[in-house]
């Protein structure tokens, strides 16, 4: 764990060294991914069933890639009821935000006689990927299928690696609220180029989402501008601005909920106030002796984890601004006031009594979110991730007439002659009809 | 020119290579690309002025590369009143156009006690990639500056080839209506490098926009996730639907205005006529001979141009959806029902008096499109581009105790404990205070 005051002399030098350290995501996989997606390209099935074998331990045939509905009902109804009501919860909350999300179209004619208009349509088909083994969240499956409903995609094909032919009730229960029936035991960046691609059984998508490893991130950037992809996740991060006026544990466990993640992930802790920081950095240490997941966790928190001594709120916007943190937990008396000088973050928690996990769960917005600084130009996963926009033109003779000339001018100073001809063809005949 | 039918035999077969042809951008240009990427990372303006002088035959040095204001303002005042005037128009509309665009933030409070809400911020810096050369348009520097500046994005940054030290008076004029004052004479994958990780010169901005040749998108889709990037551009085709009440002509010269402009773009005619499509194609032949780019025009055509024969306008549309174009012009007498049926297209132009060559330059909407059949799954250039999403959650303790409960059992599912740990301790705490 670092150590930061802004008050350093070396301050500024260790936090740019920090903001490069989490930006520079280097893949070393693109050649074996590349292999991967030419292989499953050309072969198909065939390859697909092939690197499943040899990376999940599973004898694969094409008959056997989606995984039929009576094994999706027979582990589903293994989950207790409980648990499938608080899918439920966390179902019903997501999709109401992600209605809410929904944008309108445009239509208006303009002072010169034109209707222009803009139109959202959804996508026809999406893939998505869903991490296998220990990282098969259903809480992702939720997130990741909701809004693809909700935007009207009529075909969602899901992706999980099933290690050693393992199901996983808990995901096949998600599946099955969010309505997903399409779905493949297969993983990897062979899923990814099956999704992308196609296979005689896998129809090809038109975009994929969803996390994964370092092979399925290098994979989604490759088969990019063939079908859509989304944001390339790294490892996940929480910057916490927490007051003295907290209960360290509260935040020591917050820390702790990032950093059980994953080694890589990142926690940091910004506050004014260094009895206070001792006070959480005891508290982490503390948990750490009974936390199930303390090996991964404090290998994060060691490697990782940060605390950032300012010497006021004000300070600790600009820092957070140059993070741009994936999420960011305000737990300050007047949280709104602090965020509303947040310009880069994917998703604020505001208060005292509102943890990152309540937004991992059921509190209704995405938790599949910018990673790596990557907020200063991204965004969370939405609705707006499975519409497209078409822009409509209409002019009449009336509407061509104002504004075909200086479209005419433009055309001829590029060199387009036939763009202006094309405009100047009709204005010619308009002015003969007249 | 291919000639294809509904009616053909082997119709399905021809036009599902015609899909595949248009899908399938494979590039060769990877190994160079990286090879420079990784150069101007290292070595900042001493690589790009070395690959500008190899490239573009200009003698850069690192305090020329930036254009001053006093080349900018001189070059800008060669442009003649009537196309300072047009771009002007253009101007305006795009301007129009995009603010009409702009989102709406969310924020409400739910039936749990729950505050959601959803914040559109702009990108604090942007690069702007304009085609040098013969390719360098002011109309897309007018399209690609004006959304982000509607956006509020603070810093465009604006790279253009200046191959032999020319500057284009035309697209600085450009720059200048558009507000762009920061503007780079460099181009190719090192322009892109030097946007991206920024140099001595050029400081690195969040995402990069604007069409560019094989080298230029190949390094956007290599420096994607490290910034943003738009669309990959590939090259641009018109799908024409018209029925035989059209001026052949006007068809013919909206089919070469996008054959005009590259050797590998496509032109599309669908119509119902073969008497009709006759008089197009000998239209095109007759304008060929005496069209300034028929060189270019003639080889698109030959080579790309397609021309398919339908029983119906439902055909039609069926047709087009597959072909899912960048641009689309609808020539029928009720243009609107026919574009109802439209899933995938970038940019609609309805009606006999609304070439393309509207949207190209005077429209409003932006000219930026998705190529090579990706209006699938991708949208034109908006105020979107320059926007991300940040979500926010508040709750107090009132709307914890409704929604935690449902997150601690999910969060004990996936065996994430420091997850369900700061809920539960969170709930703990308010039972104890009532």
């Amino acid at each position: 764990m670092k150590r930061l005051a802004t008050t350093d002399a070396q301050f500024e030098q260790a936090f740019a060294a920090l903001l490069n350290d989490r930006s520079s995501v280097e893949t070393s996989v693109a050649e074996p991914v590349r292999a991967i997606l030419t292989d499953v390209r050309a072969r198909g099935d065939a390859a697909l069933c092939d690197y499943t074998n040899r990376f999940d331990n599973l004898n694969l045939k094409p008959e056997t890639i989606r995984i039929d509905a009576d094994d999706i009902a027979r582990e589903a109804a293994r989950v207790p009821q409980d648990l499938v009501e608080a899918l439920a919860v966390a179902a019903t909350r997501i999709e109401s935000f992600h209605r809410a999300q929904a944008p309108r179209d445009l239509h208006y004619t303009d002072s010169d006689a034109v209707t222009l208009g803009m139109r959202w349509t959804p996508l026809d088909a999406v893939g998505l990927y869903v991490p296998g083994g220990k990282a098969a969240y259903p809480s992702s499956v939720l997130m990741n299928a909701l809004p693809a409903r909700v935007a009207g995609v009529s075909r969602i094909a899901m992706c999980v690696p099933c290690p050693g032919g393992v199901l996983n009730p808990l995901v096949l229960a998600a599946a099955q609220i969010a309505g997903v029936t399409e779905i493949y035991r297969v993983g990897g960046a062979q899923a990814v180029a099956a999704l992308a691609y196609g296979t005689a059984t896998i129809a090809p998508v038109d975009r994929i989402v969803g996390p994964g490893n370092a092979y399925v991130a290098e994979a989604k950037r490759q088969v990019f501008g063939h079908v859509g992809i989304d944001s390339i996740a790294g490892p996940s991060e929480v910057v916490i601005v927490a007051d003295a006026h907290n209960d360290a544990r509260f935040v020591a466990l917050d820390l702790l909920a990032q950093a059980e993640h994953d080694e890589l992930a990142q926690a940091v802790l910004i506050t004014d106030d260094a009895v206070f920081a001792n006070a959480v950095i005891g508290a982490v240490e503390h948990e750490l002796r009974t936390l199930p997941r303390a090996a991964i966790a404090s290998r994060s928190w060691e490697d990782h984890g940060v605390v950032i001594l300012v010497r006021d709120w004000d300070e600790a916007v600009s820092v957070t601004n140059r993070l741009a943190p994936e999420h960011l937990e305000v737990m300050l008396d007047s949280p709104e006031v602090f965020a509303a000088g947040i310009r880069h973050a994917g998703a604020i928690f505001l208060g005292r009594y509102c943890p990152e996990a309540v937004g991992d769960y059921v509190g209704g917005p995405n938790h599949v979110l910018p990673t790596s600084r990557t907020a200063r130009f991204a965004s969370g996963l939405s609705v707006f991730d499975f519409l497209k926009r078409t822009t409509t033109i209409a002019t009449g003779p009336d509407g061509l007439r104002r504004i075909g000339p200086a479209g005419v001018a433009l055309a001829q100073a590029e060199g387009l002659d036939a763009h202006a001809l094309s405009l100047s063809a009709r204005l010619d005949a308009l002015t003969g009809e007249t």
